[in-house]
């Protein structure tokens, strides 16, 4: 999401002590709300906005209308012949992604090689590409995909439908990559994730055309649309609602009906019994190296390498602190006082704006 | 791909021992004859026109350039602590990936659960979904996708480039269904196939818009121009392009350096790890019963299901014979003529053409 001239720069120092607070007075545990807290943050830094701070109000929203269990913890349910299933207790959704990825890498470094593992009764992941970059970290390709809540979220129509029948399903994949870290994927199946229209809504932003359709079908860039019985339309037409619809079939029938939230599974393959990560390196480098060689199309700086820009961008935000629209801000602020949670230190942070870096030009 | 009204229809009978012979014709040993002809065959037969008998004249064409070894065949290569790798002996490479589907759903199925086998030093494997639709019928998840030709094949642009850096890198993902039969997908992670390009050039087709650039980077319909320096654009560019640059980095780098076609890997899963087959199948088909019952978009008869029109026309076609455009029935004559194999079947089955079932609207 391109960021409007209203963004309020928030230093990192005030924003993790505060959304970590945020997430505790919800309900969640102290090392939840720390873990969760911080991960938010972290999607902020990454330029990942959809998946940052923004969610704190959204969690705040969801909470109200009693959708998970902010106390719930998840856990893993081992049985004898069956695959590894990550239970996560109606709660908050990114302690159980990291316990699911935790426990895939195990066993695809110290087992087989291989694992997958499957993820239930969990609240919202927060942002996939954070769990495949530290299995690409740990030199393992990992991919990550789920769904499942088709009937209570149908966000997404069928290629040749009119109406709804999909939740955005996303896929994440990271694998290492060259001399500057992993390759790192992380879309909705949909052209975009419900998130950009919850932060466009809450940002007072219009969307990107190809976006949505309304509640009859026709395009439109009015987030509200989407709120008022529209839909998202799927990526690639046939080819993503495929993908939507066999991450739906894993998430909903392979792992059982969804309670909470999407049920999800976690892929990894250990890449030491293919390839040694020199060799592989060296040839992953010759790769991308190839790739960033090619002259940028109209309109375009450059090619990107996937996961790099995000890296970047968190070197820099380290710096200048977390650009957040002033409406999210207005959002998460309205939420903080209904929770009863100090705003000292985010609104001492707004009053007084930090030097911002120039904007690179990103499509 | 749409059959136009010059389709000449030939019946399986006659198609298939032409097939096999005219494969035999090019220096394959009998049994990867009879199955690379019948492999052909089955994917004209599905409607799946890009990997049919258009194929025959190509894969002829590649031969005359020493692209790959005819008489080589697939074997399989274990190292203990290492994973299980296919080398296709630089052959065909329907054998080699036919191999290393029933390695892999063998380990899946009796051993961990969980599988990952490298495919190397093959040529073109044909429809990937033939594959993946194997282990779905042997209820196991499996997605094979694979790469690595990207300096030999630079056929489509990364996202935000101009130039042609990245082959189209396929993806197959198959899985168990509902009622009827397994969910099956087989794309290119660009807008279409490379196959597409082919089958319209023998075919004398125009491209559908917004699948490819000329080599100034501007958009055309015109197949040759793909020949002449231009190059496919990504699916949903920069998703497209990220999953395209994923299978090269397993293809070129995992799998190490590509030498004759792509490498793949195939993953595949073992589902009663995680589910009955009963209970499985009756929560699938609530999903796809939903899906089919959504109401059409302006355009459409109705929603799909992915393998299911692959299916219906396969009966189809069993009936009415195979419909394969004039102008590429003459590529693979003139083929045919050049390898000395008689074309006297096909022949005459173009001079008595077959009653043909209407063609149902699809888009």
């Amino acid at each position: 999401m391109r960021r409007g001239g209203d963004d309020i720069l928030i230093p990192v120092a005030a924003m993790t002590p505060f959304a970590c607070r945020m997430i505790g007075a919800m309900g969640a545990p102290a090392p939840i709300a720390e873990e969760v807290g911080r991960h938010l943050v972290e999607a902020d830094l990454m330029g990942v906005y959809s998946h940052g701070c923004v969610r704190l109000a959204q969690y705040a929203d969801w909470l109200s209308q009693g959708m998970f269990d902010p106390s719930g913890s998840a856990r893993i349910l081992k049985v004898p012949g069956a695959r590894t299933i990550i239970d996560g207790g109606d709660g908050f959704g990114v302690p159980a992604m990291r316990l699911a990825v935790e426990a895939g890498l195990e066993e695809a470094i110290t087992g087989p090689g291989v694992s997958a593992i499957g993820v239930r009764n969990t609240g919202h992941t927060g942002r996939l590409g954070a769990f495949v970059e530290q299995a690409a970290e740990n030199n393992c390709f990992c991919m990550i995909f789920g769904g499942g809540t088709g009937p209570g979220w149908p966000q997404v129509v069928p290629h040749g439908g009119a109406k709804g029948r999909l939740p955005t399903n996303p896929y994440a994949i990271g694998l290492p990559g060259g001399a500057h870290g992993p390759v790192v994927l992380d879309f909705a199946t949909a052209t975009g994730s419900g998130g950009k229209v919850y932060a466009a809504q809450y940002a007072g932003h219009r969307l990107a055309p190809g976006l949505c359709v309304d509640a009859t079908g026709a395009p439109t860039t009015n987030p509200q649309d989407y709120f008022d019985g529209g839909a998202l339309l799927p990526m690639a037409g046939a080819k993503g609602y495929g993908m939507a619809l066999v991450a739906e079939l894993i998430g909903g029938a392979l792992l059982g009906e969804a309670r909470s939230g999407m049920n999800w599974i976690v892929l990894a393959v250990h890449m030491a019994g293919f390839q040694t990560p020199e060799l592989y390196r060296t040839l992953a480098e010759d790769i991308l190296a190839r790739i960033r060689d090619c002259p940028p199309a109209p309109g375009f700086d450059g090619v990107e390498i996937p996961g790099e820009r995000e890296r970047e961008t968190l070197a820099r935000h380290r710096e200048t602190g977390l650009p957040i629209p002033a409406q999210t801000l207005a959002s998460i602020r309205d939420w903080a006082e209904k929770l009863g949670v100090d705003t000292r230190e985010i609104d001492h942070a707004s009053e007084q704006p930090l030097p911002r870096a120039p904007a690179k030009h990103r499509v």
